[in-house]
């Protein structure tokens, strides 16, 4: 694989467009860069105004993200300057569209067709078990506080450690196994490293930081998924380096919150 | 366009797999496949023992989908024959990615790189509306009974249609003004058809068979979304005769449910 510099000669500057100081949705973009040792600004984070670029991203009045792009719903989004149309900026949103975008440029999308969408398929799954992470402390709405639907989350996440996460560790496992001849139980699809990979590694990082009793009393039943791949891929070169980084955001009120009444008692 | 019968001939022999009877998450694949008359096997609904194939998907215990492909987190699922690894089938399954492979088969995923992850990102934020509209039947959990989790729908149901509807319809209406230059307000990418017109339209027309009060009050603020675009989609050729006839099926108790004390009163 190239270095870091010389892949910074390379490829275009890429923007990560992402709220400041939480991992969030943005983490599974940014694991992908990092992985590949890919330079990016992380526009959020860079500057005390970067947020404003977040900002400018969610009008609600905006019929564009800038240079010809539709709006984007919601952060984040990715933008590519030179690669739109017309020689503009290209300006792409929701995380599992990026991912693919940036999965196919840094072959991190498998080596063939089939592959590209076996990727592509597992790491949508592991974004909805986010989602499903996220409404445990938001089961009623977004907009309201976690206070305010306390009791909800209370049910939400007994039936989500009870049911859910059996039913999505199972499932990963067995990806794992059913790829063990090539992927020695250390990735989801082939042979290398894909952001099927990166994606699933950062949702089970997350629950752990979240449902930490949950998580100890159950991880043993998945042996692969939080053996071979769990530890491996967190050793992978620049994982490794960005994870022990400051890049590298701690969690803290975004998807993955820590609520000692929402974990197992 | 190729007439259904021509088509039937060059095409591979396309399998849907997904559950009898109701539209749910099927409903967006049938809709590229019938919008482009390509021929296919909806086989849940093709026999008596379809549902075999589906009960087989959903396995607990398989490591594979069959012929080599990863197994499937949950319905519905592509089969293509002779498209899989050394001329085997291809078996995929999520929603996004199915309409990602059939997108670029069809011609529905726009005409370059760019229109092609606008049309991809607009899918997955209808795709997000429509799990939302699930979740306000089934906020706790979805193995629990509705009447189990009627207080918390009721809440949920409340904010979904006060703060989630405005917000995605907003989207919508946006995204169609950006492009009206070229797609007339009829659709959301480029001057064509593309896999995201036929899935927010879908979404649409579950929430005014899920909510029509709520709708019936509101749709006069999108009058781009519900005018143009809502009705012109209706009448693309394909759609025209396939929303005709007996293949598309009646809403009852699947993503989309009519249950009066949800809507506004």
């Amino acid at each position: 694989m190239a270095s870091a510099t010389k892949k910074a000669r390379t490829t275009p500057p890429y923007e990560l467009i992402y709220w400041p100081s939480i991992p969030g949705r943005g983490e599974f973009v940014r694991l992908v860069l990092e992985a590949t040792g890919t330079s990016y600004t992380d526009v959020g984070n860079a500057s005390e105004d970067g947020i404003q670029a977040v900002l400018a991203l969610k009008d609600e009045n905006a019929t564009t993200s800038g240079e010809g792009n539709p709006p984007a719903f919601a952060p984040p989004a990715l933008k590519v300057p030179g690669e739109g149309k017309d020689g503009k900026a290209l300006v792409i949103y929701q995380t599992p569209s990026i991912l693919a975008y940036l999965g196919e440029k840094l072959d991190l999308a498998g080596t063939d067709e089939a592959e590209k969408h076996y990727v592509l398929s597992h790491a949508l799954t592991a974004l909805d078990l986010n989602n499903e992470a996220h409404d445990t402390h938001h089961p009623i709405a977004p907009h309201l506080y976690y206070e305010d639907q306390k009791d909800e989350s209370l049910r939400k996440a007994q039936a989500f450690r009870e049911s859910r996460l059996p039913k999505f560790f199972g499932f990963f496992e067995r990806v794992l196994k059913g790829n063990e001849g090539e992927g020695n139980g250390k990735y989801l699809v082939g042979k290398k490293l894909s952001y099927a990979d990166t994606t699933v590694w950062q949702v089970l990082d997350g629950l752990k930081f979240a449902f930490p009793k949950e998580l100890a009393a159950i991880e043993k039943d998945y042996p692969t998924l939080f053996g071979s791949f769990y530890t491996g891929i967190k050793d992978e070169g620049g994982l490794k380096d960005y994870l022990a980084s400051k890049r590298r955001l701690p969690y803290s009120e975004g998807v993955f919150r820590h609520y000692p009444e929402l974990d197992r008692q």
